[in-house]
């Protein structure tokens, strides 16, 4: 990775400055980094370490020279510059949602299937970060006992609609605790105190398109189009960090303490599960983590095949930023990072 | 119920406030009621439209002359007083849990079981805020096509664990939103901005005692044990009012619109499921309200018998107040406030 030139669209973003935290942490030289946003934010200064590097505009051109590029900066741009970059010599690491069910283009928890990543033609989706955290829970014990439905409800944070998002709850939190009325801009409604189980639009068939992307990405992922997923999402008065009821019925038995023992054992995952002490995975903690947290595993009461869990995980880190490098992680390791555009 | 003589137990605690406000509401006299708390409460004063009414101490002697006695001031004080009271000719509706499972108290939602009522012995048990709303939207629809399964994830208010539950809510906000640290004293960890898998203590089966009352008060009110619930119970930051996010199986098929359609007609209930407008259940707006508010109806993907639904209440009201006085009318309506004690 080190020897990689590494370009961030969307820089200037929630994700964009999660993705620049962890080159950071992995010792990526400033002078390998690119910083690309729109017109609006490019000439802003972005400190990494001691170094201060200037935002650049998104234009096909600023691909020309970089190996990887981390877009995180909406579907509308992933469509038109992921391409772009292609065409420059770039492998793209898209977080949008914009190429994940293309059937050319890998989607992938380097954890889950690293394998599906040999095959790319120069863009690799990030899957949605309610996706990545389930799976995380899910796919180790999938694999040694199939998955045949999960019903899941999703209580997610308003970090996952951006930094916008973090400020109307923090400023509607305040707001309501003064007792002034609130005026919402990026939710439909009230957002401080409230629960609104509404992420994305609506569909015709009544779920949200968030609530698809879990049925969706679970079948790509796992290579499985026959698992039932049934998924509510709700978005909660949480800055960040986002929580999952999740209750999977398998083909055979699955005793708690299987369940528990197989993911103690995944890199990853940590089991957070010691009720008797109040242990338990919570949001406000697992911020800043690299890892899943699993706890509240249990028997569902009566189904010998089924089992609840308890999953959480920071969304702008493994369920965006950390999982795409990860993914480039994975690419440079094997050797997988291929100019498909350049001759 | 304007002739009956009302004992509320617990008048300054956070649902015996509800109650005073629900008697108002209803026109009960000011000399037809008696507010009662701990000692220490004892002596203070609560306004009840234009009359001052002062708190007195809960004695045996306190329910000499009281038809119905209202009790919400937790397990311990239910216990000792609710026989005493029925002994001095009361009957008593308990907001507890300490009577709930006992097989000679009937366990009531008047909209879902009231011909329970018929047979009481001087206690009458009001059941747990979750279940209350759960089986206002799903008993309408059990009438017509039996329950198989239930799997439901709560996202409950802190107003269910009292007014403390609520400062401690509001301060730690403020804290979180200064940039201080938080010292949780009601809920085992910060509460603000945070998701808790954990409502009531543990049991041995891994599931609280919050989840298990879902699943044994179910089986009780609709006289069916053979109905499989899960439950999984979190506390989400808000201030009031509960959601619930519910997956059911029918033992037939339930198309979503039949089921918006039978809601529709159900008193109590309040279909908002207009999803293209952004028209759902929220807690926000559901506080102050009678009803249970249904909506999210839609047909479980690939199950047939199955439906989600997103079904949300004013847990200190229809959850616990409301229900109760509800539970009081039904009584002086059919005739069947009986004195059980006093021969």
């Amino acid at each position: 990775m080190q020897d990689l030139k590494i370009a961030v669209v969307g820089a200037t973003g929630m994700v964009g400055q999660e993705f620049i935290k962890i080159l950071k942490q992995r010792n990526i030289p400033a002078k390998n980094l690119r910083l690309l946003a729109s017109a609006r934010s490019a000439g802003s200064i972005v400190y990494y370490g001691s170094n201060e590097i200037t935002v650049e505009e998104t234009t096909p051109s600023a691909f020309n020279g970089i190996n990887i590029a981390l877009f995180s900066a909406g579907g509308d741009v992933s469509r038109y510059y992921a391409p772009l970059a292609v065409k420059a010599g770039a492998t793209v690491i898209d977080n949008s949602s914009a190429w994940r069910m293309d059937p050319e283009v890998p989607l992938v928890i380097p954890e889950v299937n690293a394998a599906d990543l040999e095959q790319h033609n120069g863009i690799i989706a990030n899957p949605n970060c309610s996706t990545i955290q389930m799976l995380m829970a899910l796919a180790p014990l999938h694999r040694i006992n199939p998955v045949k439905r999960i019903i899941v409800s999703t209580y997610q944070s308003v970090s996952g609609a951006g930094g916008k998002a973090v400020f109307e709850l923090q400023t509607q939190s305040r707001q309501v605790l003064d007792g002034q009325s609130v005026n919402p801009h990026v939710f439909p409604h009230q957002i401080a105190f409230n629960v609104l189980p509404h992420i994305d639009v609506f569909l015709d068939n009544g779920f949200t398109k968030e609530e698809m992307k879990m049925v969706n990405e679970t079948h790509k992922m796992l290579h499985d189009y026959s698992i039932i997923v049934t998924a509510t999402c709700a978005r909660v008065p949480v800055l960040n960090g986002h929580s999952e009821s999740i209750t999977v019925e398998f083909y055979e038995s699955m005793p708690a303490d299987e369940a528990r023992g197989i993911l103690t054992m995944v890199k990853g995952v940590k089991v957070l599960d010691d009720p008797t002490i109040n242990v338990y995975p919570q949001p406000w903690s697992a911020t800043g983590s690299d890892d899943t947290f699993v706890g509240r595993i249990r028997q569902d009461l009566s189904q010998p095949n089924c089992i609840n869990m308890w999953v959480v995980a920071d969304n702008i880190r493994k369920g965006a930023a950390l999982n795409a490098i990860q993914i480039a992680e994975t690419l440079a390791a094997n050797d997988w990072v291929k100019a498909k555009g350049v001759r």
